[in-house]
């Protein structure tokens, strides 16, 4: 038992090893060595326990796909609250965003680690943002999938491009200042994709929502350019 | 006269074909035997001309600044129209993104080559969004810096990120097909964060204008629950 228990701790102490290191230099400047000296294993334990430099790789990133779609699990309805969930996962995982950033750069239409099981994992994210739309929290002309790609370039671009976050606002993606001004930016932009009622930012962010009394107000003008207009559309 | 004509292609065989070396491999990855052989250049010519690799390295970014600060000269001060034309400098320029990508995974807080003139020229178009603010055609709570980070994020990302991006849509980011939805998006996306006045997009994404009969009839309504309520701040 003790000795299964040993090699565990050793595997353990490899992938945060390989980890560091992918993320650091992408699989294919990754050294084998270095994992096994920051491991404080040898080389042939590494290779009994993975095999090669790119069975770690896979097993760190089928890893992290496993944590993150647990993460997304109880993934809320309302746009708003969603992007920042989503944010909070990318905002707090810069080794997991460079691992994709090396991957854009490597791969070459090559087939990618876990690729079936990562077009599952955003097929499940889109429909619960498909669950939302059905529920009026998305406006219906919305593409789903353009909103999906959007969400996490919202997300993970600070990080992502952590030189341009800095040169634009003078702080690094991880500074507290910056996440809080990020939060609030996304907090408003998720508010204002998602209202599906009449949203009117007034000069202190209040929103002006759509009541019966406004309702028949408007009703009582047609809309002189002949336009399409909704609120006329609804009575 | 000749002489220097000569020199000059030769500068530009080799400032091409190191930038789709740079591009492809990143600067500490690229080789100057390969971008020697690809611009039909012995080795001590390129050094002729621009003394390292490092410095050669600057000389192509320098000049991508330029160009894409020309771009951005003309740039439209409506929100939806500014996005579409960052997403078309952003959707036709893979080596630049590849560029940032190689820079960001690359630099760890040292000073970024020409560092002065990117901060100035990201200055140049938060002033575009201040200005746009100013005319009313960006809300007043909105804070510029995070708007001007998301433009960049939401364009540059689908190049940045191919395979995410395939994973997530199914085609490639060139795929003229994937272009013509993200174009089609944005735009919806640029409406919607950019109107002050009441929008209020129907099932086929029609957006309702405020016009001065609208104003009248509003007015005559004061707003039921206290709110503030732009349209009868304007009166």
């Amino acid at each position: 038992m003790s000795r299964i228990r040993d090699l565990e701790r050793t595997r353990a102490r490899i992938l945060k090893a390989a980890l560091a290191e992918f993320a650091a230099n992408g699989l294919a400047g990754a050294r084998c060595d270095a994992i096994a000296r920051s491991a404080r294993v040898n080389k042939r334990m590494l290779f009994y326990c993975f095999g090669s430099k790119e069975n770690l790789y896979r097993e760190i990133l089928r890893r992290k796909f496993s944590a993150r779609a647990a993460f997304f699990e109880p993934a809320p309805d309302n746009l708003a609250d969603a992007i920042v969930h989503w944010y909070e996962a990318f905002s707090s995982d810069a080794e997991w965003v460079r691992l994709l950033e090396w991957e854009a750069l490597g791969n070459r239409d090559r087939q990618l680690v876990g690729e079936e099981e990562r077009r599952n994992y955003l097929k499940r994210t889109l429909g619960l943002l498909g669950r939302a739309q059905a529920n009026g929290l998305v406006p219906n002309e919305v593409d789903l999938i353009q909103l999906q790609i959007s969400i996490i370039a919202l997300t993970a671009f600070p990080l992502a491009f952590p030189q341009m976050t800095r040169l634009a606002s003078g702080l690094a993606p991880t500074d507290p200042r910056f996440r809080r001004k990020r939060l609030q930016f996304l907090r408003w932009l998720g508010e204002r994709l998602s209202a599906t009622q009449l949203p009117a930012a007034g000069k202190n962010g209040t929103v002006h929502r759509k009541t019966s009394h406004d309702n028949a107000a408007v009703a009582r003008t047609p809309h002189p350019r002949g336009r399409s207009n909704q609120l006329v559309d609804q009575r």
